[in-house]
């Protein structure tokens, strides 16, 4: 995983636009912006969604070079939606990965551009020869970021999340199969499209995407669950971020929906179903993608 | 023109999400978002993208049911480009096209998201079948709008834009090249793939490709000199926004930059050349881009 990890970092170092000092002393340039999208992707994070990509790849014996690229697209769509979700209009948040959010680094107006241009850049890294030579695999990648990324996907999570705020405050909260669904878009469609990337690239059947979208489904849910544990249980300097907040705020979470410890063995349950999903599917060779639902939970951070 | 902008209108209101209304009673749901993404890009704007991408597809026969396709989608992405544009943190306007702005009528938050959420659905439109049936050219048309779009075009242009604010403040001025330069990625970039995008959709050739890309250089040139033209002469009525802004703001614009008559000599001179490349490359079958040119600099608003 950390040979991985690495090789995504240098990935999104080479498929970030450089940064333009040269444009900075002539006008002005785009170097703060270009500073502001390395510093939202780049050092930070768990890597899960592209550890999923490349590791549901290597199932299908992808090359990793073509691997690498789609699961940096990954992390640029994902590190795109942090930026936006920390600006001071949706969650205020002012630390993230142990450093201060985009906005409060650079400013509000340089973390909305750098979202929109992490958002660009990864269809622009999917829509290459060098990802699949086949410009159908290309287009299908495409599609899936987009639908997993958009109003029906991730962006449309994140606004059923604004609106349950206001049902809170209303004192009516999400129930546990609200929470399940609104956390299937916001962060599920990402993860299962992570998962299924590796598919795509690798020209499996439907049946064989099925079992990796099944697979991120109950890995994403598992994720979610345990970042509300994280959230009640870890320390602020562990995570990187404040801990309580989502509590504090009066979010629903699985935590203060099911209680401690039925969370917990919800979760477990779910990496368990996902891993023999995989087993039974895959065999030995899904060793990796099973390690990485059990690390899922087991993490401090 | 009518004609065509209100198919473009029909193509969008087809190609954005619908509002979903049940999700909304049953939990929160996207109805706010998908209204927000509808509000930013229905009813709105001259639709200047729209009919380059439309009229330099007839120019080689495309089926309009392809090029309102592409209409829409690059539509959709200079919709995002204003609801970001306009946030507080950015231009901080309250006014366009004679409306409240997105997180006027809705609220920050939700402005931020549909912005993301136009993009995606912009990237989606494009990489399908009924697009284009050939997958090398949806995904030609993916590169070209991301590249377009991104951060070295219209959002890197958005970023030295801003770094060139600082500069004024300092009392540093752009010069008149350093403004082109600007505007030939702030808003040049996109009108220049609309333009090719025709020649993308009726895989036309490379010499075809340059003489349409040259054709809206000068016409996106000289719509920005026009735009400053009517922020100095103009009324607010007319635009539907407010008037003397960017000369207030300290902004460098052409006719600060030029003087009055230079300026609009300068505008003639582009849309000249821009109609007479056309005509000797296409001949009598380009009039419409002819037109579109000659609209640029005579419009009212």
């Amino acid at each position: 995983m950390q040979e991985v990890g690495a090789a995504v970092e240098a990935a999104l170092d080479r498929l970030l636009p450089a940064v333009s000092h040269l444009s900075l002393e002539k006008r002005g340039g785009t170097a703060k912006l270009d500073e502001a999208m390395r510093y939202a992707s780049l050092n930070g994070g768990k890597r899960l969604r592209a550890l999923l990509a490349v590791a549901s790849s290597d199932l299908f014996g992808v090359p990793r070079e073509r691997s690498l690229r789609v699961a940096a697209a990954i992390e640029m769509l994902h590190a795109y939606s942090l930026v936006h979700d920390d600006l001071p209009c949706m969650d205020d948040d002012d630390l993230r990965r142990g450093k201060p959010t985009v906005h409060k680094a650079f400013d509000e107006a340089t973390a909305v551009l750098a979202g929109d241009g992490l958002q660009s850049q990864a269809f622009l890294v999917l829509a290459d020869t060098a990802t699949h030579p086949d410009p159908a695999v290309q287009a299908g990648l495409v599609v899936g970021l987009a639908q997993a990324s958009g109003a029906r996907g991730m962006v449309g999570g994140q606004a059923i999340d604004l609106a349950a705020e206001d049902r809170t405050a209303a004192g009516q909260p999400l129930s546990y199969e609200e929470i399940t669904d609104l956390q299937a878009l916001k962060t599920g469609a990402l993860i299962r499209f992570s998962a299924e990337a590796g598919a795509l690239l690798g020209g499996a059947g439907a049946a064989e995407r099925a079992v990796l979208r099944e697979y991120a489904a109950e890995l994403g849910l598992a994720f979610q669950i345990a970042d509300d544990l994280l959230d009640h249980e870890g320390s602020a300097t562990e995570l990187g971020k404040a801990v309580g907040k989502d509590a504090a705020a009066g979010k629903a979470t699985f935590v203060g929906l099911l209680g401690l410890e039925p969370a917990r063995a919800k979760a477990r349950a779910l990496t368990n179903s996902a891993k023999s999903r995989l087993s039974s599917h895959f065999g030995p060779k899904s060793m990796v993608l099973q390690e990485l639902a059990e690390f899922v939970i087991t993490r401090r951070s």
